[in-house]
């Protein structure tokens, strides 16, 4: 029997045995979320499902269930901020242990619907139940495009030029200080680092953006990592990739607590930020209308034909390649980051 | 601090605070599938979410991959049959232990497209974790309306018959079954229980027919037994039900391994039947126009105008209460049935 392994070798598999088939079905297994074309409806619909386990994916004793509601949804809105779509509705299917309290199950409700998390996203329905070992949330995302403009992963061509919004890895350098017990400590790098890993904000009104601008040719959400998202962008495109390390919009703040701000911006994960690619003709015009209320854009690199190689070019010019360090739920030895 | 000790008085609260608002939200929390109305089309959409977790709502050691599979997409697709509305699309949270094997996720995705059970719903999309303690599964699956006609638990009348499809309380036999250790032999009774248990057919067929019929109030599935089920739908409607003893359509097989038949079709769960009613001056016609390729269907009571009042009429003619014995997931002693 071979054992699981690997989260990417495994959907190569399903997805090869479920084929998108299905007129109605737009996008299936492997990309962000899958692209449904209802009824007779013009408009196309993005469905993104995530779990997150306690344990795995979060500790009780590192945030509150307030919290826990925000970040719940935000990881999966962030999906759909992903492909640019309108977030719309949201299911949730929540197990909780015995002694858990109607004001727990409450607050994190009231985190589900947090308009900073939800992004208009709203509860329709779910599903409680008990679990004999630790919380487990269950989120069904579903989006609505805007004129059919939905944005892939694949797309992306030799030469388009890479770019991220935000800065990266923020979420790591705040899930460091929670893995080192200093999470306490209440300086205002301390405090964003934290805020962003507890309560991240997915990138909504600037991916509708992205994708309704037409400058953009495919984009994800960098949710496990730049080391682990870029390769599975290129891949979709057949493309790829090559990164400039000085050009790295890196949370530099993370030396104060003895991180590697290259290292975090690398490899650390769920940042929530948006990786896209775009023409090289058209990323001036696209920096130039980009809406300066949105969180900034920062291109880091540019696609190339060798769909085998991602690599980063350092300070010096010398070129390596990226080692896939970000996060894989089955790989036997994940990085702390 | 309140114990969360009932998952209708939670639903209850949530209901509560998250009312339906949105325009294009049809239904919302609170009945078997949220509806929705998307974009500009004519057609209404169905979703439904339900979670199974290891040691709560499957053992490995009762069932295999594949048989997991055919049940999961079967409870979710049956509350799409409980609408009346037609399976399209399924999305799968997927949480695995350390040492699943490849062949083990195959085996189980191969379930859920199991025609069977998925009754046309196509898996698009989903997410695949590991966890460290059992395995978790999460399904939201949608589903379309024919021209609008859904059927919700509201809407049922005093006067009206009930009526429920199949047989009550098999799948409740298989579970003691297992239970007792018994589960290997093979007399055909058994193998009967059994597969209802394991791999539940839901109804969907005979849901949309009855949808489309336009001769039925309401309708939901039966998943916690009949004596928590009837109360739910009573309570939407705002009426009370009898329902005679002497009518319900039993497994009495099951006595073959000294169970009762009643007290498992009154509270066994996981039948996955339909439970509707229908006026009084339609229910001929109902029967005489109902597909005979379908499951029976067999009229067990009717609603009455107390809402508080659920009560079974004995053979003999004596009335006492239903007691709600089905299943809850927060009731401090859940009985086994």
């Amino acid at each position: 029997m071979t054992k699981l392994t690997s989260e990417n070798r495994m959907i190569q598999l399903l997805r090869k045995r479920y084929p998108r088939a299905d007129l109605c079905l737009k996008k299936g297994i492997g990309d962000d979320a899958a692209v449904i074309h209802p009824g007779r409806s013009d408009e196309y619909w993005a469905i993104t499902t995530d779990m997150l386990l306690e344990g795995v994916d979060f500790r009780l004793e590192w945030t509150r269930p307030f919290m826990l509601g925000c970040k719940s949804i935000a990881v999966n809105v962030s999906d759909l901020a992903a492909m640019g779509v309108q977030p719309r509705f949201f299911t949730v299917s929540l197990a909780v242990t015995e002694g858990t309290s109607e004001r727990w199950v409450l607050e994190f409700y009231r985190g589900l619907n947090a308009p900073e998390s939800a992004k208009g996203a709203r509860l329709i329905g779910g599903d409680l139940s008990g679990s004999g070992n630790g919380i487990l949330i269950s989120i069904t995302a579903l989006g609505e495009s805007k004129g059919r403009k939905i944005l892939y992963r694949s797309g992306g061509r030799p030469g388009d030029f890479v770019y991220v919004t935000g800065i990266l890895g923020q979420s790591a350098a705040g899930l460091t200080l929670l893995q080192s017990g200093k999470g306490r400590f209440r300086s205002r790098p301390r405090q964003d680092a934290l805020r962003r890993h507890r309560t991240p904000e997915p990138r909504c009104e600037a991916g509708v953006w992205l994708a309704q601008s037409g400058l953009v040719r495919c984009m994800m959400d960098l949710s496990d990592g730049l080391s682990m998202d870029l390769p599975r962008m290129c891949s979709a495109s057949g493309v790829g990739a090559e990164i400039e390390l000085s050009n790295l919009p890196v949370f530099a703040k993370a030396r104060l607590w003895d991180c590697d701000p290259v290292q975090l911006a690398l490899h650390g994960g769920e940042d929530y930020e948006l990786l896209f690619a775009v023409p090289e003709a058209k990323s001036r015009l696209l920096e130039r209308k980009y809406p300066s209320r949105f969180p900034k854009i920062t291109k880091i690199g540019k696609l190339i034909q060798n769909p085998k190689q991602i690599s980063i070019l350092e300070p010096g010019g010398k070129r390596r390649a990226l080692p896939e360090r970000g996060y894989d739920h089955f790989r036997p030895s994940n990085p702390d980051v």
